[in-house]
């Protein structure tokens, strides 16, 4: 089967992946995070299929803010971002970002590469990392949005999370790519939703 | 068991249950309505199941522009509303507005009431109305988030569909009601999802 691009994200019932006022010690803005994770942090044997989804890929790509907190301009060099020393990832991670800095190799496989020069250099990166196996757009919203309407991605698998959060990025907003649902299951914290698609 | 309050609502990914500028010729506003109903209008095998449920009750409450056209003032009462001849419902519905009417028997047994004592008022009609069967919020939107939020309804169904309408009223904003997810099934042109309001 040909390499696909699949991703994956947790969002609120009002489309938002992410609240406002991203901080280093606030990774998901002014939203809780148990809000949006507790499926995985309080229901993981349910969600096992899922969870293990998620990071089996042969390469991931994520916006900079999933690696790090917003701005200053230059990075703090010394911080090596939200996901700790072993991140779930294991395989090649590409950050998009507008400053460079040199790649960080982490426990378990990760290392974090960060790509200056745009979305589509990210992702025919990403791709030739990952030879043959799934490429992952790990969000957030703004990168996933921009993956879909570029048609890069092949598969869409939401978690929402039955929370109304109410300000932030929202998904939807200005998404124009064309989805197909094919898959839903219910559980105790959150609904999984799979989307294909539709290649234009 | 005892008498439920459910409710059965079409939205799109962002949300919104209709478009702006409805009217009389345009039901869903801005909306195509084949957008929002495809699943219903294309696809009634497979959703057969969704659809008997949407319109098994003993009585129905609704917002007046599930009804007819939003405004002017009075009703132009030699018109029966968008629901034709003999109306899904074969029941008592209960109309939410502010000009009074009489009631109007259709064929099939639909009666339309016209409710202008406001929601608690309707809603104690609706269930003295149904007896031992159990009474459907159809909507609109604001209706449905009213009886959410007050606490009146045990189980909210909704369809899914994976479109954007980017303009409307969004059942989300200020939704204050809890919901479980208990139910999800991906059909062609729409997702069901069943959710179980947490009582307070």
């Amino acid at each position: 089967m040909a390499q696909q691009v699949q991703a994956h994200m947790m969002l609120s019932l009002d489309g938002f992946g992410t609240g406002l006022n991203q901080t280093r010690e606030r990774p998901f803005g002014s939203v809780d995070p148990s809000q949006l994770g507790r499926w995985m942090f309080e229901d993981a044997d349910n969600n096992r299929a899922e969870l293990t989804a998620i990071t089996n890929y042969g390469a991931f790509i994520m916006g900079r803010n999933m690696f790090a907190a917003p701005g200053p301009d230059v990075w703090e060099l010394e911080w090596k971002g939200w996901w700790g020393p072993n991140p779930p990832y294991h395989a090649p991670v590409f950050v998009l970002t507008h400053y460079a800095r040199p790649a960080i190799e982490m426990e378990g496989g990760t290392t974090f590469h960060f790509v200056t020069e745009g979305q589509e250099v990210a992702l025919a990166r990403a791709r030739e990392a990952a030879g043959e196996r799934d490429v992952a757009v790990a969000g957030g919203v703004s990168t996933t949005r921009h993956y879909l309407n570029s048609g890069a991605i092949e598969q869409l698998h939401l978690q929402i999370a039955p929370v109304i959060i109410g300000a932030g990025e929202r998904l939807w907003d200005g998404l124009t790519a064309k989805l197909d649902p094919v898959g839903a299951r219910p559980t105790r914290f959150a609904t999984h939703m799979d989307y294909r698609v539709v290649k234009a």
